[in-house]
């Protein structure tokens, strides 16, 4: 099987005006909002060492944490989506922010490189006492992503030095040896920064180290319970009560069900498929491709959104995909652009790029407002008005994972195996690449995802022979093909065009994705969804909002014959696509002296207007519905 | 106006098959396993003062009280439920029963005539203090009304006795003389119970502390305020934060949205009709009338159910009326019709007798199980199938409410105004009333609620000219009458064909209520049942059971069109009228391998059979609903 790369995404420039636009409000005003909230709750703070130690800001919770105890893995990502901004431009300021950020760090670790804040300050005496619920080696992988990114920026390599030094201790800690403990993280995300870091630096300990944290987990006698009895307490005796919550319940070549917290799940399920490619693998491909089949077979929201349960934040049953309960958060969603990247890479198969582009363009981003400064941490479908976006958040996790995602996002778009050149997405982006012996400019230009007329320009800097791989999203199901204006034949192999010609400098291919507004329907079993349905547009999930409507959104019914047209409304959310049809509005005539009667209410024509789901509840709380009654 | 009084149920025999079977069931299994329940839990025990004080069996909740504080008013409807059977039929055995919780509770009653079992034995300092919260008067009017019954029943005196030296009691620390307190109960109950009192003994002083108590409600300062710094607490700050929880946020009469706590509400209802008709106050009758309007266009379920929240077992906003979150406790429609009976007395108005009738063959009759020994307390309109009946609960009020409903179900069939009878329910009924200066045999027989078909025989001792008033529900749109076999026009006067005639021995009445299933659609802001249907056959809500159906409830629907058919069924539940009709089953075919397509899904015919609500769940748990997808 053909190993795909991404290509990374400072090595691609986004050229298209909805990333453009989305990209820069992140440069602009998420960051630098962020690191002010940062100082704003004390985060920060709890940085500088030796200090005298302050009550917890964030009071416990019943479940006997504070969600303070994470703080360090908000910073590492803070640095990260920070690092990401100064690739693509650089800005003393906020270089100043994260060197200073890595000052603290510097101070705080111990002389044994062992580096967690809350533990250090706190309870140094209890360190790696409770990996099942504290997210000691969860934190430092954040950190290591920061350092990596940072390091990739700037060329400024004292962070990452902190944390190989850190690193290196964990890896004396944690393995098979004598006197090692045989552990692993609760929340998983180590094993990928541990990738990560092993492809920044070469090193292979990197690589031993997340590959024994993914084979160790759900070894039996469980390390979690081991670890409770050790501090005295009953095994079974916690929040969630079982390890499918963290994905520890089996070996994970033996996990056949999504379970548990759904962005461990997806960081999980992220390492798992870089580590099938490392090492080539089977067993743990195989173990991705059946879990990706089941997620998305029984387990997913029609927006990408995963984890139906604010219980555990997780995954529940088989079609438990309730609407106005939904959690969905924004971290599960920007892990499965991660994990789908990283299948696609070990597959070109077009339902990794499809759910990859469903979760980036709908769950993930809703999770960022239009200002890029306030955010979603769970993702309803249906909402009565009183789903707000928030400034900030006892764990703001989420906050800092969208801004990462949104900055790097070029990295999506590439995919690079020897000969061949793979788009995964479309939207103004351009990459000068290293194909079959030369170098090639690919510039892709379009007004995506409004509208599905795509250019591609291919200049090789010497003619040559290589495979030019177009995505051809499944939701089109009339895509054309032109090369150099001649119309080509769209052959599709799993979801590619592959074109495979001698290419010459000035090639244009025209790929034209036809995107009409189109109905989804859901399996009967999501009970939710029967007798609804949702509306689609080229990869955007679409939603009433109740402003846009002429009657109260409860009231309204889109039926099945109701033609659906879209236009792009200029004025509307600085410019979106629309989806208009004409439903029918339930009157209440009639019902003033009753609640109940025998004759059918009447109903009155409704035009609707629908719009991007990603882009709901940026002019104020207001009910909105993904799933319409039909 | 002209007044009416009900006909005591101990003065009309119940002959028809429906009652006689539950009321059989409420005397031979309902009251004997409730007394072995009463022993199990250990609130018998609660009565035997003094004691060694035992830790509480049943755990406070995080709102501070335990439901053990409620112990008495649970014992006081038992005996009150008891003495109904007896009053069916002696029974030396549950009068025995009686007699010990008489024994106990004449011992454990203070010198001044206190007597609440838990704060003379653990908090004897305390009494009277939190009225807001702990439901002393509550617990003192359940006895009482054990008391009366247990009088009217069988004559012995001894408990009311008790009850009256704690009435008189009361009476000296509440009032608006020098030294009392100006209180209420949190709890409203003992209002209604003093007028039954009243009824019982001639007293005029019950009729007047309970004319004090509705009056004294929500003056300001507000008591429960003053009770809340007297000891020590923050007025505001109290498990439900508002006044409105027990309907003391403004004096009754003032209020107009039926609010707060469902049963608080029906019962103080119940006594605000109770006070209207003894004083004639129609500032008290005006007021009931508003808040009848209000609960009954806005406020309540189409089964006759109140209250759609668990958070404050009781009323929210207008048209939330969620099916599967559903409060709707089974006492609030035991409460609805003690209160519906009193405005129908007040008025004789058909709207009172049609939701007397709805709530009591509906949500209140669902709370208890074909065998007469499990419960509903929250009656759900759709359930997954997780909701069950249970053996006993932590507050078991609703157990006994229903038992001495149904034991009490004759007392709601006729109501009596000088030269008029009226006939508010049907289902074979007989009783000898004095009309008109005549003694009268009115005997009603039917198959009701099964079939529509009633024959009332009237006997007078001396042909006498008075008034006939037959109920003429609102759910028949085409009732026909004769009299000894000569059709009369059905003229309805608010419900109600008033036949007024020279009656001789031997007339008879044949009345016909056609009983078509029919559908029911709801007002348009009622979210939960928009694009639904429920359907109703005579004065019965049917639901679908799951096990009755050919495919999962969910994927069902009844489109407007399909033609609905009823029939007995003798083989099903002990015999009932099921409602068939085809509906569509939603496939699943195509979806093996997709959650979500834009081909909608195929549907194929499945014929539905629907079940009496107040029947489901007696074959074990499964999924139910009352709305259907249209």
């Amino acid at each position: 099987m053909r190993r795909y790369s991404s290509v990374p995404f400072s090595d691609v420039a986004i050229t298209g005006a909805f990333w453009s636009e989305r990209l820069e409000v992140v440069l602009t005003r998420t960051i630098p909002s962020q690191h002010k909230q940062l100082e704003k709750f004390n985060m920060l703070r709890s940085l500088k060492l030796p200090k005298p130690v302050p009550p917890t800001t964030i009071p416990p919770q019943a479940t006997g944490f504070t969600t303070e105890i994470f703080w360090d893995s908000d910073i590492g990502k803070w640095v990260e989506a920070a690092a990401y901004a100064l690739s693509h431009r650089r800005d003393a300021g906020v270089e100043g922010q994260i060197e200073s950020i890595v000052d603290d760090l510097e101070k705080a670790q111990a002389p044994d490189g062992y580096l967690n804040c809350w533990y250090l300050e706190r309870e140094p005496e209890n360190r790696w006492t409770n990996l099942r619920d504290n997210h000691e080696l969860y934190n430092a992988g954040h950190l290591l992503e920061g350092a990596v990114a940072y390091l990739r920026a700037t060329g400024r390599d004292r962070m990452l030095r902190v944390m190989e030094r850190y690193i290196d201790h964990i890896a004396t800690v944690f393995g098979r040896g004598p006197g090692q403990k045989r552990g692993y993280c609760g929340h998983q995300e180590i094993e990928l920064a541990l990738v990560k870091a092993f492809h920044a630096t070469g090193q292979r300990k990197y690589l031993d180290l997340a590959t024994y944290f993914i084979d160790e987990r759900g070894a039996q006698p469980h390390y979690f319970d081991l670890e409770a009895q050790a501090r005295g307490e009953a095994p079974g005796k916690f929040h969630q009560g079982t390890h499918e919550y963290s994905q520890s319940h089996l070996p994970v070549r033996q996990q056949t069900k999504v379970v548990g917290h759904a962005v461990r799940a997806m960081y999980m399920y992220s390492a798992m498929a870089d580590l099938a490619a490392e090492h080539g693998d089977d067993s743990l491909k195989r173990a991705c491709e059946v879990l990706w089949q089941d997620v998305t077979r029984t387990r997913m929201y029609v927006t990408g959104g995963f984890g139906p349960s604010a219980r555990n934040e997780g995954f529940t049953q088989d079609y438990d995909l309730p609407n106005d309960t939904a959690y969905a958060e924004t971290c599960a969603s920007v892990a499965m652009v991660f994990w789908a990247a990283r299948m696609l890479n070990l597959d070109l198969d077009g339902q990794y790029a499809d759910l990859l582009e469903l979760a980036l363009y709908n769950n993930a981003l809703a999770g960022l407002s239009k200002d890029g400064e306030t955010y979603f941490y769970d993702n309803k479908l249906d909402s009565d008005g009183s789903h707000r976006r928030w400034e900030w958040h006892p764990c703001p996790c989420c906050t800092m994972n969208v801004a990462r995602l949104v900055a790097s996002v070029g990295g999506y778009v590439f995919g690079l195996a020897g000969d061949e050149v793979a788009l995964h997405l479309y939207g103004g982006a351009s990459a000068r690449l290293a194909v079959a012996g030369t170098a090639v400019q690919i510039t892709e230009t379009s007004a995506y995802p409004w509208d599905g007329a795509i250019r591609v320009t291919v200049d090789p800097e010497t003619p040559a022979e290589f495979t030019l791989s177009l995505r051809i999203p499944s939701w089109c199901h009339d895509a054309t093909l032109a090369i150099n204006g001649t119309p080509t034949a769209v052959q599709t192999e799993r979801g590619y065009a592959r074109l495979r010609r001698q290419w010459q400098a000035g090639d244009v291919v025209t790929l034209t994705l036809p995107m009409a507004a189109e109905r989804l329907y859901a399996h009967p079993d999501v009970k939710a969804d029967v007798g609804r349905v949702a509306l689609r547009r080229g990869p955007l999930v679409y939603c009433l909002e109740a402003l846009d409507q002429p009657a109260p959104l409860h009231r309204i019914r889109l039926p099945r014959g109701a033609a659906l047209t879209s236009r792009f409304r200029a004025d509307l959310l600085g410019g979106v696509a629309v989806v208009e049809g004409v439903g029918r509005a339930t009157a209440d005539q009639g019902f003033a002296e009753t609640l109940y009667r025998t004759e059918p209410p009447t109903e009155s024509d409704a035009p609707l207007t629908a719009v991007p789901y990603y882009i709901w509840c940026n002019r104020g709380p207001n009910p909105m519905q993904v799933w319409l009654r039909e």
